[in-house]
C-alpha cells in the first residue's frame, strides 16, 4: 500500500463523512470550472443543501484549513480531497466473475480515474479463460493465488452468481485479499480484518421502485 | 405504473428495511437451491448475521405470514419478496450519457432480471447518436421529451459528466421523469415529489480505500 503521510495516524473517519466528501469534491471541481479561486463551506452548502457547519466538520477530517472570509483555496481543496479519498493513488484489483455486470465493470474505464485499476479477471467459463476484455486478461479461477502474488493485488471485485458468492469470498480471503467490493445482492461473511464494501445495484433499484410506487399512490 | 394491490396503501417502508430485504431474498433463493422448503427468520439470521427479531420485523412489511415452528414457505417467500421489491414488474427507463459507465450499464443485461429495462439512451455525441448498444437505440438528447411520451418512461438513469448533471436532471424532470437513478458523484437537486437514488461507485471506492488504509496502519 501507499506510504503516504500523517492521515494514516488519524482517527477513523465516520462513514457518513466519507460518503459526503465526494459530493464536496465534485461540487468544488464545478466551481473551479466556473472560474472560482476560493470557496467557503457556506457556498458549498448553498449548492448542495447540506448545513455549512456539517461541511466544515467533515472537512476538518481532511488536512486543510480555510481562511476567514475567503474560505478554502479551490485548487488545494481539490488536490487534498482527491488524495484523501484515495483517487490519486492506483489501487490494483482483481475481478471475480465475468458475467454481464462483471464484463460491464471491466469495460468501465472511469474507475481508473478514481484510483481503481482492475488488472485481471477470473472465471471458470472455458470460452472466457485465456481471452481478454478491454485489455484486461481473464484467467482461470484456479490460478488466483499464484496470480495474486504475481500482481501484488489486495482488492477483489465480486460479481459472481449468488450461489458461489460466499465460497469465492472465502477463497479470496484465504489467498490474501484484504478488501472485497461486493456487487452481489448476497451478504457475504468475512473475518473482522477484511473490508467489505457492498454495492448492490439491485437493492438500490428496489428502493427506487418502492419510493416511485409510494409517490404514485399519494397522488 | 402497476395496479398491484394492497401494499400500496401501506405505510412507507423504512430505507434500512428496503436495503435488507434483497439480502433475505438472495439468501432464501440459496436455501431453495439447497432443497429447503421452509425457512425461519432464525435460520436466515444464522446465515447472514442479522438479528432474527429484526428479520421478522422487516418481513412484517411484506405481505406474508410465517407459521409457528415451520416458518415461511420458501417458494412463497421468494415470490412475495420479488414482487414487493418490484423485480417482477418491468420498469422502463432512459439512460442519459453514453460514456464509459453509461455504456457499461447498457451492456449489463442483469438489470432486466431485477425489473429495470433501459429502452433508450440519450447523448449529444454525433458518433453515438443514431447507433445502438446491446440493441438499445441512442437518440440525440434534444429528442428526449418527444421520446418520453412515445415510450411512456418515468425513470431516468444519470451517467453524464458532473458539469451537466444538474442541467440534465432539470430537463428530465421538466420532461416528466419521476425517478432519477444518479450514478454521478454530484448531488443533484430535484423537486420534492421526484425520487432520487444515488449510486456513486466513486464514493463507495473512497470508503473502501479509506478502510483498507486504516487496517493497514493498525497492523
Amino acid at each position: 500500500m501507499s506510504n503516504s503521510s500523517a492521515k494514516k495516524e488519524e482517527a477513523k473517519v465516520p462513514e457518513p463523512t466519507l460518503r459526503r466528501l465526494p459530493w464536496y469534491l465534485s461540487n468544488v471541481k464545478l466551481l473551479k470550472q466556473r472560474g472560482e479561486r476560493f470557496v467557503s463551506s457556506t457556498q458549498i452548502s448553498k449548492e448542495i443543501n447540506i448545513d455549512a457547519s456539517q461541511i466544515a466538520k467533515d472537512l476538518s477530517y481532511v488536512n486543510i484549513s480555510g481562511r476567514t472570509r475567503v474560505g478554502y483555496e479551490v485548487d488545494t481543496l481539490i488536490a487534498v480531497l482527491e488524495d484523501f479519498l484515495g483517487f490519486t493513488e492506483s489501487h490494483k484489483a482483481f475481478l471475480f466473475g465475468v458475467g454481464s455486470l462483471g464484463g460491464a465493470l471491466l469495460s468501465d474505464t472511469g474507475l481508473r480515474h478514481f484510483g481503481l485499476e482492475i488488472v485481471a479477471a477470473f472465471d471458470v467459463n472455458p470460452q472466457l479463460v485465456g481471452t481478454s476484455l478491454n485489455g484486461i486478461p481473464i484467467f482461470h479461477s484456479d490460478t488466483f493465488e499464484q496470480k495474486r502474488v504475481e500482481y501484488d493485488v489486495n482488492i477483489g471485485v465480486l460479481t459472481v452468481p449468488i450461489e458461489i458468492a460466499q465460497s469465492i469470498t472465502d477463497k479470496m480471503v484465504a489467498g490474501g485479499i484484504k478488501a472485497v467490493w461486493n456487487f452481489t445482492p448476497f451478504r457475504i461473511r468475512v473475518p473482522e480484518h477484511i473490508v467489505v464494501q457492498n454495492t448492490s445495484l439491485y437493492a438500490h433499484l428496489a428502493l427506487m421502485f418502492n419510493r416511485l410506487n409510494f409517490n404514485e399512490v399519494k397522488k
